[in-house]
């Protein structure tokens, strides 16, 4: 075989692993916009021989062979072949470790968690979902242990979700945060309750839709390659390349502003997976890089510039044509209710400054459970007893508690402390696009093209190209601290507050 | 290998198959229900490497081996594993005759045809259709040369879609049709109009698909493997097996029967497939045997149930509750509505009697298309011909005409004869199924469980176990005969027209 010759091999490798994850990603999209409820176990015959088709595809010794024939020949790459040769063998060696019926058996065990963590949740019912939650925790500890078996298991997991994560990271990072975010909390609570009626009533869930719709537009995505849908809990995906992305929302009737800004996060992932280079299409360059940067960008939409001041002159026109209850709300009004602090049950609902607090409480479980400190049977209670420890207010149930979230159910151990992380990024990122934007007039107006051309021109095209480090200092040039996000947070509170 | 370790790599060479069908039909079926519109071609990525590995599955050597090793083996089969191993074989020897770049090829073409076909039914514009047209005839005449370059073309896909069937068959089962419903459409002209007014009029869209739903339940589908979803044209789909069945529909607001009728059509479609043995789940027995079968139960839930009479008394209070206009709309007015008997443009919406003129028509252009007798090119003017001749109406433009069905873009040729065949086969079936049951009581009050129970006995169970030429012997225990079909019509005519 010849370099050019296993460099077509790669390229007819890569667009079979995309048509994979398109057929898997679908298979659980559609589980959750529009099966009938009784097609679980259907949908885990498909994704199980799919799976193993793909474990084969990839562990094969055809695909070792070819990978590891390039990696010898390095040196007649570019830089981005490079990447993919080594993104490609590293997951391939991890996934290898693993014998093909456990990584099977785990997708088969997904499927069947997000079918009973629903009905656990539902009926708020812990114990049902027990068995499984510890089934996918020891498999979590398992799996590390045949990738890595001298590295913590926790430490790996936080690394594959965010190259360059571990404990010791997090515990100082969380640590940092705290020690301005506790106090701030306290002082807030001691102010005046902000009015948040402006967002409280009846809101159609079709005038809802329009909303989305109007948001969508605005913040300049391209409806021709990013879908809407409808699901339970707000997710992005992307079906075999950065052409085809899907966000989702939940219209609650009651509440404007849950499908408003989960559309804006949603959106703000969509744009970051849409926004890769178009040669990166069927390669493992496509998309995101790692979660903390997407949540980086996500977070970035829904709140730095969802929440600003300058975006409420934009928004409150429109929700004032569809929405005439709303016909007297000042900006003014609308910008503090959008921005209430009050600790609260729900992540997802949680304001900027409590949210990190959310995170932390998920983290502290997750490290716990994996050194073999917290039993699986125990999380309520000890999730119940941080949520009043950290933000002082008591869990009536699990369903508001610690079945709240689809991620490990999803067997995603170790995502959490990425939401914190990307927040933080994105504070330093305003900072920084403040100097080349007149961020406030734009979202003013409503205009995001030129932050997004910003976004796309120094993170998104590069798509996996560069480490989130490297993202970083590409876009910073300058270390990461997260000082400046505690200083965004704190004048925020300054601005709703007055404090 | 024995013959039961053959017999255990059948099962699971079936649960390949199968998965790989979940992720095509779904994949097809986002494209038509909810992707985003520019996101055709990344579908057709997908796709092209899924059947392509599909194509490597079904005629790799492994599996002929397997399945000739079987085959030479039958003694120590039963018949459910004979029927299979013929059945498979049949196809994968099809199959295999054909290149495989020239199957995936097609697989390709038909993506991008599907996303023409809608840009051209859209502006009426053929000119942009006919050169994928003029390729997917073409196609269908080189696989048939390469099938069995014995055989006519036409009657080769004619065989395809209905086991026994071809052109001579065809030509006189028409002809019989032709002989009596001539006559009897220039009869129901000459009588007076009927009142199709308490059709018209504004129907909101949520209260057709809460009007679905309730025929959803009442014709007793079971919900929770069967779902609802808005395309631009109805079908039904199933995925990986029995256990997950789609339908969809279109709502128009201004005609409360279009979708009301694409419900019971595909309803019925819905219920074939999803009625199945259990045990025929993921192996090739699953779902319907032929496309005269499936409309046969298709058209038997729209037509012969769904306009009877006796089933006016059990809709109509419903659809007052959710159309208060119809208020004081009788039922005997609402069946004659429904069943007005007029030559018009569109197939699908066609009347009982002047359905199969509609079907002749399309016969007729596909077998001189196929037989090298007229010019793709030239399709728009002998449509519009074969309208004028057949139905005396004028066919404003090709949206209305030639561009109307989805059969073409999809690739399938010789499909269309099996509606009439179909239409034929139920008339008889209702003959027979009164023998035991009480039809029109039964419809009166909705109560379609025991006329389900009567098809899954005698059809639904048996998947793809019997030749449709079996089934409808097993069912009638007597000849085919078009003139009970052409009886029932008369019949309908007489109730509706008084001649």
């Amino acid at each position: 075989m010849t370099v050019n010759e296993a460099k077509q091999a790669l390229a007819e490798l890569q667009r079979k692993m995309a048509a994979y994850d398109h057929a898997m990603s679908l298979i659980y999209y559609d589980g959750t916009t529009s099966a009938p409820k009784g097609t679980a176990a259907n949908r885990g015959v498909a994704l199980s021989v799919l799976s193993e088709e793909e474990y084969k595809l990839c562990t094969g010794k055809e695909t070792v062979e070819l990978l590891e024939f390039l990696d010898a020949n390095k040196e007649e790459l570019d830089d981005k072949e490079k990447r993919i040769v080594y993104l490609l063998l590293k997951d391939i060696r991890n996934m290898a470790k693993i014998p093909m019926d456990e990584y099977v058996a785990y997708e088969e065990l997904l499927v069947e968690a997000d079918d009973v963590w629903h009905t656990a949740k539902e009926t708020s019912d812990f114990a049902l979902f027990e068995p499984i939650l510890q089934k996918i925790f020891d498999t979590n500890l398992r799996f590390a242990g045949y990738i890595d078996p001298e590295k913590d298991p926790y430490d790996l997991w936080l690394n594959e979700y965010e190259e360059g994560l571990n404990k010791e990271f997090c515990d100082k990072f969380f640590n940092t945060l705290k020690e301005r975010l506790v106090p701030l909390i306290k002082k807030v609570g001691e102010m005046p309750q902000v009015d948040t009626s402006c967002l409280k009533g009846y809101f159609l869930a079709s005038d809802q839709e329009k909303l989305a719709h109007w948001l969508m537009r605005t913040m300049a995505m391209d409806l021709d390659h990013i879908g809407l849908a409808t699901t339970e809990h707000p997710f992005t995906t992307s079906f075999g390349s950065h052409n085809d992305v899907r966000i989702t929302t939940h219209y609650y009737e009651e509440n404007v502003s849950f499908s408003m800004y989960s559309v804006i996060h949603e959106g703000g992932h969509a744009l970051y997976d849409s926004g890769s280079a178009d040669e990166f299409a069927y390669t493992a360059l496509d998309g995101g890089i790692s979660m903390g940067i997407h949540e980086s960008q996500s977070r970035f939409y829904e709140n730095i510039l969802g929440r600003s001041r300058a975006f409420c002159n934009c928004v409150l026109p429109v929700m004032k044509a569809l929405f005439p209850q709303m016909g007297a709300t000042t900006e003014e009004e609308f910008f503090k209710a959008i921005n209430v602090v009050e600790p609260s049950l729900i992540r997802t609902e949680a304001d900027e400054v409590t949210y990190c607090l959310h995170v932390m409480i998920r983290y502290e479980i997750e490290k716990r459970v994996m050194a073999g400190e917290l039993a699986v049977h125990d999380i309520p209670a000890e999730w119940n007893r941080l949520y009043k420890e950290y933000l002082g207010i008591d869990v009536p149930d699990d369903k508001h508690g610690c079945l709240q979230d689809s991620h490990w159910s999803g067997g995603s151990i170790g995502y959490f402390p990425s939401y914190a992380l990307g927040s933080a990024y994105g504070a330093q990122f305003l900072r920084k696009m403040k100097e080349d934007l007149d961020v406030d007039a734009l979202m003013a107006k409503g205009d995001f093209a030129p932050i997004n051309a910003w976004l796309r021109e120094k993170i998104w095209q590069y798509g996996c190209l560069y480490t989130p480090a490297e993202i970083l200092d590409r876009v910073l040039g300058e270390p990461f601290d997260p000082q400046v996000y505690l200083d965004y947070l704190e004048e925020k509170c300054k601005a709703v507050y007055g404090i």
